[in-house]
């Protein structure tokens, strides 16, 4: 079962005109800048209650986010949600039919193993399953 | 200042199919249903934690949610914030620049006084305030 909306993930063209934005709009500064060169992107994260809203700008071409943003424009790129124990959840979902564009958790931003669910498995949205790490 | 994450609203074309579909993803079934006559949308709702989630089905053509879905598809349409004062924050957000699609709150969905702010404010998000209306 899927526990709290750990984070939304909004994709940028500006991280730094972004994060003056989003400090406004939310009333509240980001708390923290991380790189995941993996994914080539550079996130920022801004706290709104128990979740968080995390801004991502692709630091390369073949990013994700710069594809995304290509193709779509800005705007809300994914909802993750926390899970307990991602690879039953992974498990689980497989075997309900869902598509999983990471069958097996791989090293996220903010601490966290991460998956994610095909959008075409779920009415366009792009889920995200991310469960912290505990080093 | 904005609170949690109220809920992620997701514009769906059939909401049976989807509240069938999402059971499933979330492993916990929808507990509420309601329809929402001035914006011409049906809705369903789910828990995740504090969060919630709202799929969105239109019931007539000029329903806002009928234009998304014909120009974007299927995917998530607006991310809903809780605010203590809705009144205090959209004169705040007005005096930030942001464009208001509602100065004035109206009631939503669930029981909450509600007020959109424009996507072009926010890089493509449609952002939602909602003060929970205490009777």
């Amino acid at each position: 079962m899927f526990g709290k909306i750990e984070h939304i993930g909004i994709a940028v063209a500006n991280l730094k005109e972004s994060n003056k934005l989003y400090e406004k709009l939310l009333g509240t500064s980001h708390y923290k800048t991380e790189e995941v060169v993996a994914e080539g992107v550079l996130t920022s994260f801004f706290k709104a209650g128990p979740n968080k809203i995390e801004l991502l700008e692709a630091t390369k071409s073949e990013s994700p986010i710069a594809k995304f943003i290509e193709k779509k424009g800005e705007g809300i790129h994914h909802i993750a949600f926390a899970v307990d124990d991602i690879r039953e959840e992974l498990a689980r979902l497989e075997a309900e039919g869902f598509v999983l564009l990471n069958k097996e958790p791989k090293k996220g931003a903010d601490n966290k193993l991460v998956a994610f669910v095909h959008p075409k498995s779920a009415n366009g949205v792009l889920i995200e399953l991310c469960q912290e790490i505990n080093d």
